[in-house]
């Protein structure tokens, strides 16, 4: 019917769409993971306390997978607050990368359950190496983004690309520790995801990045 | 390419998506509770009636839970419509509340499980007490919202901090319920969720509100 | 900031956010009924197709469920593009019939569960008895839209108000029927939702009404 | 109160409610799919690692199935940036278009769990139907819509069917696959979704599509 503004809003909502259907993975994956925790049933002879303390794997597992995938949502998020137009490749990135966040549930549990065994170490390899590979995945996303020139102009393209290279060499570091040890590998889980969302440093950078987009606008 | 516009929508698409993605948590933590409730198999000495009877406190569980995440949505859709836009601090305590939702389908299927054996004042303070904390956080949240300065102009934030202050209060108090009783603990959320969303109480509270904001403008 | 276009924006994105929390929990509560089909072991006497045949009941309640929580969802759907603000006590309809709808995985996995048991009809009567009650809180809900009067200007209310009606009188009848046969309950479910969807009937219906509208404007 | 443009909207939101429904469902059935993988106990004699390693056939059902509903998600995605108002016709295919979805976790846990017994050839042809019938539905929408003239003016109709009829082709062809090797039907699932996703004559298309549209403007 109206030519020229059908077509602008339908690159919007193309791109409208892509973040709605990567919100919703995100919301179900991480919710998800409390599914994974199974209710101590009613005849125990220790008592509901002890059986809810012998969980503490289930619930550190639990904490540092939700603060990591909460964290990663808030890093899709940015990332698409400067992207201002989605192509067929970013898209397949974009699913690539969703398909990682969809597979965590599964180390979470494998770790929870393995947290306490001699099996600790496998598993936390799994765990560390997942987030690790979702961290070359954002990587590579955002190059592409950056090299597909549908990002928004005005950015400091060089500094965003150094904040991200961050997390690789981070996820590469839990790699190693979950050599030694499943529950360091979950500690130090939680500590990064603390790190990147609560202290000063990361709201600094959130502060700079708006601001050189409003200091070149 | 629009340099200005191209900023504001930014910026309420920044607001928008956390309100999208907390949406999705909510939405799918309060649907999850259902899976917790297990049917009952074929093979049943006293017929499948007698069976669903004693679900009871499964079906109890059910309700209290759904209608507290229900006005606990309710209450973070009003919040965020009082916020005119997100910072890190503000996404970062969101994350925390939405970890407190995720976390609640536990301590649900545990009390249901729980609430006719001698640990059900055990369950009842790990269900209270997650309650508690959520409604602390919540707090917490409003008033680093106000401090931040994110909230809209021209409304009445002595009054809403007051209102949101009765949220602990009345969770304290279930908390002290439940080391006496799972089963009252149960009733009195149900009980707390009704006073909340439905009497003229809270539709005045309702009204009152954009009252203000409508007389301001 | 600005006063006047920030109060409109608040009152539109109030009932956005309550559609977008309603979707998310139709979305969701129809996608789990996936999950209550127990996929059949490997080591079986009769091999995979004859234990996929004996899963008919699972895949009948899910045909059935499906349908009808899809279209409850498109009457849902039609009902808030007649309504044009939300109130706290419309909200609180909405979050008891959204209750409702997160509650039938439950039913449906207990009437596949003794579809061909002697306990058919106690659990056929649980599942007509559900649809029966969400049938009457859409219409208790339409009822207090109308007299609220948030529903928008120019349509015909009573026409409307009458083909709601239409519903509870169908699942009383499903209740009935119920009472006979579970399998008759969940074949009659398939042909009501087919009723409402797919018939040309429905598509007048569905013309007239924004015929109306169109007309009035 | 304002007439005229109180209908456009509600006409827009019309077809981003089926929308954002649509993306509900596809986020939540490619989300589940995880939940079909079972974690291994702790207590194995081979250890961890042999046991995960005799995972594999979960691991490649799950790539399999993620990738396929992934691009159905993108293939919705760019039917619906083609289709400009939705009708009831279009949302009862669209909701057997989301039953069919929200059915591939059951196949996919299907043949995972019996890929190397006697009976892959059963499931695979359970799983490979199951998108053959989907890649079916998606055509008669498609042709629905074109037929009840609710697609936008000036895009290439007959290349667009034309390439949309080369899905119900290949996953007849999977069909046969299946009747050989359960295994061959998840490799070249994955083959066809990767074939879809990333190479550059799927660029190619894209950009073809709306460089028709932006020409036509």
């Amino acid at each position: 019917m109206i030519e020229a503004p059908s077509d602008k809003p339908t690159a919007q909502n193309e791109t409208a769409r892509v973040e709605a259907f990567s919100d919703g993975v995100f919301a179900i994956a991480i919710t998800l993971l409390i599914l994974e925790i199974r209710v101590p049933p009613t005849a125990q002879h220790d008592g509901l306390r002890t059986a809810l303390l012998h969980l503490w794997p289930s619930f550190l597992a639990f904490v540092a997978s939700f603060l990591t995938i909460g964290v990663m949502w808030l890093n899709h998020h940015r990332l698409f607050t400067l992207i201002n137009r989605s192509d067929d490749g970013l898209i397949a990135f974009n699913l690539l990368l969703l398909m990682g966040i969809t597979w965590i549930p599964f180390p979470t549990a494998l770790l929870a359950e393995h947290l306490r065994g001699p099996d600790q170490r496998t598993a936390g390899l799994v765990y560390a190496g997942s987030f690790f590979l979702l961290a070359i995945v954002f990587n590579v996303m955002w190059r592409y983004a950056v090299h597909a020139k549908t990002v928004v102009d005005h950015i400091n393209v060089t500094g965003i690309t150094r904040q991200y290279a961050l997390g690789p060499l981070m996820y590469a570091v839990l790699v190693v520790i979950a050599t030694f040890s499943g529950v360091w590998c979950l500690v130090v889980s939680v500590l990064y995801a603390v790190y990147f969302a609560l202290p000063p440093s990361l709201w600094r950078k959130g502060r700079r990045a708006p601001g050189h987009r409003a200091g070149a606008t």
